[in-house]
């Protein structure tokens, strides 16, 4: 199963940056209400959502927040590395039809700890909607080789 | 529409606290994978999971957190509130099967700057699966009837 | 795109019947909820559920009710048909894993007002779980041919 | 789990009320013929609806009474409540785009028989959609207390 880890501990550096990127449609929002149980009406109900500072339905948070997970769990790190932590700030709405880039870049490696603090950012064209950090622990290539033996 | 609305700034007050409970299924695993694109083996590969410190298939950290909008977003403080921001720290696995339960409180109240403190805890039995802590906006009622006039 | 179209009102008589069955999954338990919004956790949270008379979590009682619309909308009468009315009575829990059987059966006939009176039953094996009446209004082939001239 | 509990009979008078509302996307009626399985194509294909007497794709009648149960199963009466019945009058066509407002209202309390009647509307704009009503089962608080004892 080792093809489907991510990266090792040695192979991450500062700077190093990948993303992920999702077009929100109705259908990820009806879903996503039924899986967290969020059925604010700000996300469902159009005549709610117009006497909001919002004037129409907005995506829920953690749905673009998730976005962060997947360049995490699926990219950098990747697949064998432990979500510790994540911050998150709301900064703007994300719409149905919007496209959310989620971009992840390595702050900080503690070497000691085995811990990757990551800056994660979500756009919609030029504006960000969620700005955070996370922590990962990352394991070691060598350990794992060890722990073959 | 204001029979939608959640709890007013005026309503608030430390202490109050309200749950939003959730069984997790593999369907919801499934789905939120489909939906956030968060496909990390360990959620979703058996033979993945096992070589992991895991051991088994666990739920996106992600997902136990959604349930924290969803007291926030439908609960306490309830449709119309803003979501401005949230920490968490994922303390412990959760497996398919398990009833997450989301627990949050309001710790303090900004009246000047209509903000809100919450804890925001979700366990599954006694374990905590995730601690930390939301800001939310909250608008007043006195504010809503003056803009109504 | 009449060969979509279902029975006309000449085709039907007292008697005839046809079923619609299907298996409740859970992701069909948590994509009803979404759509719905009822997030009611008999549903969806099993602590929730063992306190309940039903001793787990259950199908929405519309889940299974929506089957007796499938009969009519794709099967008897079909596509075409208008759906005036329908009765419900639910009589018995579904369950995830649970297979109902949707029963639509041809009670009475006004040729007048073109209404045919339909018996909807859902069952679970042996165990009747939804009992109700459906009224559906049905156009005649001849005035369908009529207005094509 | 009490916490999530809905109103007790002891709670509820005649005239009490509450509402959901939704915005019906033509993902909601993508979704519903998926987990329904009614795929009439009254609901999904423009050609054969062009043809009826709706002129344009509405949404299933099943969908909008689907909000009914949501306000029963979440608001009013709220969890705990058993649905025993649900009469449905569909009056006019529900697009997507629409916003369905499901509104319930307690008409009847039978105490001795624990049983609430309910009215139940569903309306987009001023157009009553769907006209019925509801009998649920709601629990005593004393007896919940006694059944702790």
């Amino acid at each position: 199963m080792d093809e489907l880890h991510g990266y090792y501990l040695e192979d991450l550096s500062v700077g190093m940056t990948d993303v992920y990127s999702k077009t929100v449609s109705e259908a990820d929002i009806v879903m996503f209400a039924g899986i967290s149980g969020d059925t604010n009406p700000v996300h469902l109900c159009q005549l709610f959502a117009e006497g909001t500072v919002f004037k129409e339905r907005i995506a829920h948070g953690m749905l673009s927040a998730s976005f962060i997970s997947t360049v995490l769990g699926t990219r950098l790190p990747g697949p064998g590395c432990i979500y510790l932590s994540q911050n998150l700030r709301f900064r703007a709405p994300v719409k149905a039809g919007d496209t959310v880039v989620a971009r992840v870049t390595v702050k900080a490696i503690d070497q000691e700890k085995k811990r990757v603090t990551l800056e994660t950012v979500c756009s919609v064209g030029d504006t960000v909607v969620i700005e955070g950090e996370a922590i990962a622990m990352v394991s070691r290539r060598v350990a794992q080789a060890q722990a073959a033996e």
